[in-house]
């Protein structure tokens, strides 16, 4: 089996891929200005709908008010997580390859891609592993984004089964994962590689009954990718953290282990100490979670009364459905069930909502999720060094008067 | 605007498409050995499934007690209704065409259509016409295929939106319809042409929230097309007859009048007398319907309790869905709610279930829908020559002991 170094390997890949091997200008490196220009665009527009917390590179989510308004999110409320800037890829030059433990490596055009393999669909809720960062840090400061509850979104991905493609390439005894390597370039620690992802092989040919398992996707709500959003290929890894949802997909490599790749090897793990990462296994599933999204943290009460509402979401296992949401205005002393908005459907979210009595001495609403096999939601969430998998019950408070 | 007669045109544009002009062999007519080839095969392995009514035109339907176990039916139990001899096309030979009264016509191979268009997909039931024709013979004979119940099907359509490829070729001011030509050759009153579809132009562009209007697809429940379900390109016209929905579809024309051809003008409409046909309108939407499919007619009561399953369907006018099912074992005196199973998404069927009191009197099983705006099936149907759209209360006949 071939095990070269990731970064080189993928560099000239893409060099050759773009056919651009001349003019560095092409690389969406954090020095590339094609990259700064198409982020600053993206930024201005974003910015109508989307809070920044940076903008090299784009990260972005949306107002919780705004998020739970539709069961799909829009693209233009759906949260940017990228780790470089956005890469300019043009259609035309643009090759995936296929390669690694595979009796036939491939390249494939985006042309080559709808003509030669079925069409598909799926619906899945994206979140990234530091969604609600920002209360790990209330308890002890952690480093990255300090996202709110707004780093999730539904949508509805077009493209083809990923399980298809490889089946196409034919997968080689004693595979066991497989990595996907994007086409944007990160510099970190004076390094500059590629974003990188790695699911089990048995992630990447999972599809259930009439659902799809892992996508290569060039559509997000039947629209084309928008850059930000990965165009013109990502993979969706449904039920996964977002970090293996790789966007500007490049290349798919086939291996007898998870990909060595930063983003995999060291970041995305929980941990306590940096040293501990080598040891630890990648995060893959998200885990069972809720928010309350209206009303907003601190918004005023008037009245007895408060309709609450936000979301939950089972954790990304197969098999795993909501049973029930609870929202409390007595510090967890009295709950009440939420109804479910909209449809259930495997590794996609529930939107909900609840009227619920505020008392005079009301400081706080909780909710906690609880699904069909009787998980709930912990109270509290053990401290992690890059703050990853906060499920905690979500707490909004409140202003009386 | 063109308006030339159609069939003389399909047949040259056929020609010209296949770049066969050469060879007869090609043409899906009843005298075709390649389109008699074709149904031979499908016919063999359809009967492991279906209920062949007859072989040249197929037209098959599934077992009741089959038909209700999926809400997506599997394509294997999905009915078949054909015109003509299958047509066998080439994907290298295939072309759409798009004419009429647009700014620019097109021509698109399959590979153009996926690449150039954002692929969509929607669910949709598609229901013969003449779906239970079989029960106005019970009052009158009428000719036709004599089709039980199972003239109906649910599936997932992947294409692209039609309304999409309209707005490429531009449409012109004071078009109002959109026809359909298929590949198919068909021989009636010693005639032979294709089969031909035709919907307003306010249908063909019509798109919902999140739910995409008529579809060019190539695919049915992730599967490219079989040839018997119109391989490689057909319309999906959610909401309308499945006539609408034309299979092989070779062109299509823009014009300001409905479709002259034979299956839009003369066939499909609700007439007592052949001569009435030219001055009525065209059958477009289905109506609401229901059929008990569990137990089949005449099975034997065992009991004193009977497990119920059918389907049922809103009419296919926008915003419309089901309110209730109910199913009666005393000849209508008294009704007991059903419970649906499965998603209610619009122009799609509900499965629904209930358990009802067979006592020793029961004589059969009645069925009756509502919709929520109160719209309910009548007892019976008005008679009508060619035997359309009977939507009474379907009855099953029970055998006690």
């Amino acid at each position: 089996m071939r095990n070269p170094s990731e970064t080189s390997l993928n560099r000239r890949r893409f060099l050759q891929a773009t056919s651009l091997a001349a003019t560095s200008l092409w690389f969406g490196s954090r020095n590339s200005l094609w990259g700064q220009e198409a982020d600053k665009r993206a930024v201005e527009e974003l910015r109508q709908t989307l809070l920044i917390h940076s903008e090299q590179p784009l990260n972005a989510e949306p107002k919780l008010s705004n998020l739970v308004e539709d069961w799909l999110t829009p693209i233009k409320q759906f949260y940017v997580r990228n780790h470089g800037a956005t890469p300019t890829v043009r259609v035309a030059d643009y090759q995936l390859t296929v390669e690694g433990m595979v009796h036939e490596p491939l390249t494939l055009t985006l042309a080559e891609l709808k003509d030669r393999f079925n069409l598909t669909q799926t619906t899945a809720t994206l979140t990234c592993a530091g969604n609600r960062r920002r209360e790990f840090s209330q308890i002890k400061k952690v480093g990255g984004v300090q996202w709110d509850a707004g780093a999730i979104g539904n949508a509805e991905w077009q493209g083809v089964r990923l399980s298809d493609v490889l089946k196409k390439a034919g997968i080689q005894d004693g595979a066991k994962h497989v990595w996907f390597t994007g086409l944007d370039q990160i510099t970190e620690r004076s390094q500059t590689f590629p974003f990188g992802g790695s699911v089990p092989l048995e992630k990447a040919m999972s599809n259930r009954d009439n659902e799809p398992g892992t996508l290569l996707a060039w559509q997000m709500n039947q629209q084309p990718l928008t850059a930000v959003h990965g165009f013109p290929l990502r993979t969706v890894v449904p039920g996964y953290i977002g970090a293996r949802s790789v966007k500007w997909l490049g290349k798919i490599t086939v291996s007898d282990r998870p990909s060595p790749n930063h983003f995999v090897a060291d970041a995305y793990k929980l941990v306590q100490e940096e040293s501990e990462a080598r040891q630890k296994e990648p995060i893959y599933e998200f885990p069972l979670n809720s928010a309350i999204c209206v009303p907003a943290s601190g918004e005023r009460v008037r009245g007895d009364k408060l309709r609450v509402r936000g979301y939950a979401l089972a954790a990304g296992k197969p098999g795993r459905s909501l049973k029930q949401v609870e929202v409390s205005s007595d510090d967890g002393e009295t709950w009440k069930p939420a109804e479910f908005l909209g449809p259930q459907r495997d590794f996609c979210w529930r939107l909900w909502q609840v009227e619920v009595p505020v008392g005079a001495q009301a400081e706080s609403l909780l909710v906690r999720a609880t699904d069909d096999q009787g998980h709930q939601q912990p109270r509290t969430v053990e401290w992690n060094l890059k703050g990853y998998l906060y499920n905690g019950w979500h707490e909004v408070p409140l202003k009386q008067g």
